[in-house]
């Protein structure tokens, strides 16, 4: 069943229903969302569904809309990252301008609106609360791209501060898209909690198996240049673990590459992975992402469904730790 | 009752919840909030609930949702049109930046659709079918911003192209305002579309008596410069119509000072509005809007509602459209 998810998402994808006119409005909205992806947030919404009920196709458009959120988040984020490319093709704001991926964005919001407004068999109040969850998420995601933007400006950031970035940044909607399948689903509340602690585990650990991969991935898979963050001087979990464990000639070392503006690139990506390696910063991380999906597959167990159900649900979750792209 | 609607409004905004962390996300909404304004909007849903219903207290929230969409769509739009004040204050891209100013609006948004999502004494149904119409509405209010970006770079506008421009980027949105307080009262269908037909022709002429305003409004009364859509040549339905009805020396006159870049400001200004005199440019505009305001009272009119229910909604249209400022 599983298997059938990823079409049917797509499905949806191509049958997406918006407006026509002024075509630089929906035009970019069309470019985004068929520029492919994962999809990892709509399909853990419809296991999370399946996990206690069959008819998932019913559910498909208001998966979709979680899908639709991030993608509008892509789309704004990329304006103010000044990002040129987005999974190796032009961003929205570059193939046409600012003031359109501004625009186009905030109707793709309100798009994400009515496909979560196309789930009829819920009763009011789980409606709401649906909404209450999906709007306190949407609010969580803009509070940590506005973290994100206050880091690059400060010299210092604690792993504490940066973990509960991306926490908001990235793993609130894979919580989300977890518990809206338990709420879609008219679990109880104890359930689509659980739920969403699963999956904001789960984000988590993807996102710092992301971070990993920036600097360990292997260049034939990886599709973005490896050692972009390092030469960004990002400030990554492995940056940030660097400085607080490096000491003496390290971290002088550490020091003098990030401080360095006429640094060339390919020494500076193998010098610092080298003190990435002297430090153990590589183990290090491996340990932490294996933490959060090990807390996340405990969590699988406590939930009160089958065992084929729980098998089906760890092995997309180990999918996300174990990909090289 | 009447009177109490704009404190109930003011005292809301004032109680107004967000979130508090990181402040630059949260900061610009609260200072755009309270720039003031007349409260149009929600004052018209409120008004429009208390025809039917007099406990229009627990909807202040519902129509605050209103407000706070208008409020988004002038955060991005002073963006996209780089407009440096806003209710004679700095905008908020001025007073913090772009990307503040974009992420900012984006949680005012989700903000609106969670005070949508307070009016808890609705049926699913017809709550599904008032964010219907108000993703509908919101979508529309993008087209009309996209198609007035599109009518800066193109030398032609007609006047039918520059109506439909204002009825989606202003009127659709007083339309949902009257209709959204039938819905929240639980009207049938039929009522809450007329409600909305009514608001929509408010609108255009609401709409049609700001550019009015713009060139023979009282400069002791108006609080912006008279004459600024004269010197951007910004294509109002005064211009539009008088590129329509000018000819020979006239048309020549008018398209000299329109493509004069050097043009002395207060030269310019008094010399286009001695044209729109000649060609009796504030007469047809009044009459076009006077037009659309004996429409909505018509409107108002067949209402199955009291008579002095009709009176009260009546003087306040009449309000917006003799209004000064």
């Amino acid at each position: 069943m599983t298997n059938a998810f990823l079409p049917a998402i797509e499905a949806e994808i191509n049958r997406q229903q918006m407006g026509t006119a002024p075509s630089e409005l929906y035009d970019p909205i069309r470019y985004l969302m068929r520029l492919g992806g994962k999809r990892i947030r709509p399909v853990l919404c419809l296991m999370s569904y399946s996990l206690f009920k069959s008819d998932w196709e019913k559910v498909v458009p208001s998966a979709l809309s979680i899908e639709i959120f991030h993608n509008f988040t892509l789309m704004h984020d990329d304006i103010m990252d000044k990002a040129p490319l987005r999974r190796g093709k032009a961003t929205v704001h570059e193939k046409w301008n600012d003031n359109i991926a501004i625009l186009s964005g905030d109707v793709m919001l309100v798009n994400a609106y009515q496909y979560l407004n196309q789930c009829a068999h819920l009763n009011l109040q789980a409606y709401q609360h649906l909404l209450t969850r999906f709007n306190r998420t949407a609010a969580e995601v803009c509070e940590g791209q506005q973290m994100d933007m206050n880091f690059e400006s400060r010299t210092e950031v604690s792993v504490e501060e940066y973990i509960e970035m991306i926490r908001l940044k990235t793993s609130v909607l894979i919580g989300l898209s977890m518990e809206m399948g338990g709420i879609l689903a008219e679990t109880d509340l104890a359930t689509s909690q659980a739920l969403y602690a699963i999956g904001e585990a789960v984000g988590l650990g993807f996102q710092l198996k992301d971070d990993l991969l920036d600097v360990y991935g292997d260049p034939a898979k990886f599709g973005k240049q490896v050692g972009g963050d390092i030469l960004a001087n990002k400030k990554t979990y492995l940056l940030i673990r660097a400085f607080e464990t490096a000491t003496g000639d390290h971290l002088a070392e550490l020091t003098d590459w990030v401080q360095r503006p006429d640094a060339i690139p390919q020494d500076k990506i193998q010098a610092v992975t080298a003190l990435y390696n002297k430090l153990g910063i590589r183990e290090e991380t491996e340990t932490k992402i294996n933490a959060y999906f090990e807390h996340a597959f405990r969590a699988v167990e406590t939930l009160n469904i089958a065992t084929e159900k729980k098998s089906a649900l760890r092995h997309f979750m180990a999918g996300l730790v174990d990909r090289e792209v």
